[in-house]
């Protein structure tokens, strides 16, 4: 089934169907599979698709037809603004760093590992094999697939029952902040931290407060002045490979915070989103040397195995884990059982481990690209630190420099970037990019460099 | 792949590591292959799920071992309960209609259809087709796939610029109540009804306002009453064969409930969970009738596409769709885009609508079946209405019998029923059981009933 074709089959009869006269008949599947050199199923899967769109018109038996396209409505909607009242936060847009992006644009801007990064094979093989199995008519428990529970309770030194499958790991995010905390509530991050956690924390209605964050993580005296002054219960923090930062905490930190921690009788939420993405050095999660509930360790598989497969975890020791579960459950019932087995069976197959080790020398290489092509070309910017994990590079730009502006003349250019100032919870304290080395095609990175340097030298000549 | 096959080896594996000492080799792979008379994938399929349960512990070239346990801990989470607070919501356990049930138990608590009724060719070859194209590998936008949406907007007569995409309907509540309302604010609803709604709106900290509803529907001078006195601006319901009660609203009950929605201002929530399962009569959405976005329309394939096919949708028009599309972006990020390319395929295969006309014919056989059974065995029980779709009936019995005890009762003997008092916001206002006419194996029913029966001569005797 060459799904691209099809693609492009409905994509032509689009542009025909614009100026066509309602009622008109289509060509026959026959001159279309003529026209495209195109099977019959591949011309039939486009026509169904631009009848799902209600473009199309089918009558079986006689053909296709150009459907009558209802009227322009506009409709005064004003009564929604009494009803919606003003929103009880600031309603954000969708995250830059989410946008999809045409393929002609230089992608530096994205959240997300390109295609070529994937286990894609291992992928395809697990979703077919899922697709014959149980998994694709059943429902598994609330909790997750008992496997798959204890696949995650391993990596974190845990029991199975101490495991809630989650569908992604931002689900996971809105449900700890609403469970743990409440609307109303505080929660500490680190500052700059992760956009999604600062946007689920707004909108489960907590109250951010923000600890600075250099290269080494926070300093345990910061985090603690913040618990005791907030009266916050709940640490959010990305302790490995930090995004935006691309942060790892030593050993030492790590435990000089699980200590403030502890005497708080607070949770760290430990979100080690970039587990598998290591480069040149090893993650250390700290919920493994965790004696008494007091880590909540989310962990995903999104990013590493595929888009696609949206499944993560929570690991929770204690009566936290009971709350959380309500929490889940009242959101969304449960993950689905395809998707479950398809991903444990990806992380269990002998080609997993060879998949990664092939993964961190890829990384390494974008980075260093890109790392190098910044140099070159953006030499009055500032890297804060070369990450040793992660997907993406945080660079500083002079004081003064206008982001938003030059994120919009880049764009102009051909070239995506994120602007810092989404993965700070207040104003930024600096100009930042956060350009992704794992996105785009790395012999674009010169050329993207070289835009970014352009704009750069206009926004400040 | 036969999967029964590789569990089974694990489950008859599970049986022997719970005695076997700690180091000690398992047999080989070429031993268990003769003894399960299985093949070699199977056999590996079963030491890889073993292994990732931490039993065994696999060596390379060597063979399998029993791994170590780890030693039993007993540790005091106390800490957690001053971190924790009291839930802001009595926390409520995992519903009763989640239950997975054991083979040997008849069923009748279940809210999901039995896999026989589901199109479960369609889904595996839908599923397969997916794994081979794009949406296995890639990330669809945050508002879902374009044909799809445009699938969704085309049942609801409605543009696809209109269709949130969302991972399973129960998402969509928790972003409706907590986009549309908020933390502290009112939503009318229907009593009985849906549990999962009822939960949502808890867990969202919203004050449910129960106004009466019976085999037609709600009375329009009730909400509007009750949307008077408490100032709410949404009205959730089920107006297709409302889960439990089976009521499906008349054209004029759905114009005079339209008419005192618009006079207030405020949003109907069409719940549209159940518009595949129609019995002996058609659904008609009210959003297809709805001119000026008062109506936010709700509709889930889960149901009947298959529960690993978690994809719904909210169809909004007007400037509620950005406030729900910002709470869903901060939840979910993005729908899997291999579900919602699978789901897209199966309801336009030229076999859906074969499906569903069969569906049709099975559900009503079943629901006859266990009418009978009911009548036959639980003379003193009363069914408020035989439904013209959904999957239950809704059962009241003798006022005065205690549902829970009953309920165990039956439990105790084989049986599993659902007491009614889940789906009342408040307290019940009689005795009832909702008994799934779509879960169980239809030979069972007249043995079901006359457990219920039995139980119920005990209660009052």
């Amino acid at each position: 089934m060459d799904n691209g074709s099809s693609a492009a089959i409905a994509q032509s009869l689009r542009q025909w169907l614009a100026s066509a006269a309602p009622g008109r008949q289509l060509p026959s599947t026959r001159a279309l599979v003529a026209e495209h050199q195109a099977s019959p199923v591949t011309v039939q899967r486009a026509l169904r698709s631009l009848t799902a769109e209600g473009l199309v018109e089918s009558r079986p038996g006689v053909g296709s037809f150009v459907r009558a396209q209802r009227p322009l409505r506009t409709t005064d909607h004003g009564w929604q603004t009494a009803a919606l009242h003003a929103p009880a936060t600031r309603a954000p847009e969708v995250s830059v760093a989410l946008r999809s992006a045409p393929n002609d644009m230089i992608a530096l801007h994205t959240g997300f590992p390109d295609r070529s990064l994937l286990p894609e094979r291992l992928v395809r093989v697990a979703l077919t094999r899922a697709a014959r199995g149980d998994g694709a008519v059943s429902r598994p428990p609330v909790a997750g697939l008992p496997e798959l529970q204890a696949w995650f309770a391993e990596q974190a030194g845990a029991s199975a029952g101490d495991v809630v499958v989650l569908p992604g790991s931002q689900s996971g995010l809105g449900t700890i902040f609403r469970s743990v905390v409440g609307a109303g509530g505080p929660v500490v991050m680190e500052s700059p931290t992760y956009w999604g956690a600062i946007r689920a924390a707004a909108q489960a209605g907590l109250r951010v407060v923000p600890i600075p964050s250099g290269p080494g993580g926070p300093d345990p005296d910061d985090l603690d002045r913040a618990l005791e002054e907030s009266g916050a219960r709940l640490f959010y923090a990305q302790p490995t490979w930090a995004n935006p930062t691309g942060a790892q905490w030593s050993r030492e930190r790590a435990d000089a915070i699980g200590d403030v921690v502890r005497r708080h009788g607070a949770f760290l939420v430990e979100d080690d989103w970039a587990h598998e993405l290591g480069m040149t050095a090893e993650p250390m999660p700290l919920v493994t040397r965790d004696q008494d509930g007091h880590v909540l360790y989310l962990r995903s598989l999104s990013k590493s195995v595929s888009p696609s497969l949206r499944v993560a975890a929570i690991v929770a020791r204690g009566p936290v884990r009971a709350r959380i579960l309500a929490d889940q459950s009242a959101e969304a019932l449960y993950v689905s059982g395809l998707l479950q087995t398809a991903a444990l069976d990806v992380v269990t197959q002998p080609g997993w481990p060879t998949h990664l080790r092939s993964l961190r020398h890829r990384l390494r290489d974008r980075r260093d690209l890109l790392v190098a092509a910044l140099a070159h070309h953006v030499p009055t910017a500032h890297l804060t630190a070369v990450p040793t994990g992660g997907l993406n590079l945080w660079l500083q730009l002079p004081d003064g420099t206008d982001v938003t502006m030059l994120a919009r003349d880049c764009e102009a250019h051909g070239v995506l970037v994120a602007p810092g100032h989404e993965w700070f919870p207040a104003e930024p304290t600096g100009a930042f990019l956060r350009l992704s080395f794992a996105g785009p095609d790395p012999d674009s990175f010169d050329h993207g460099a070289e835009v970014i340097g352009e704009a750069l030298a206009r926004a400040s000549g």
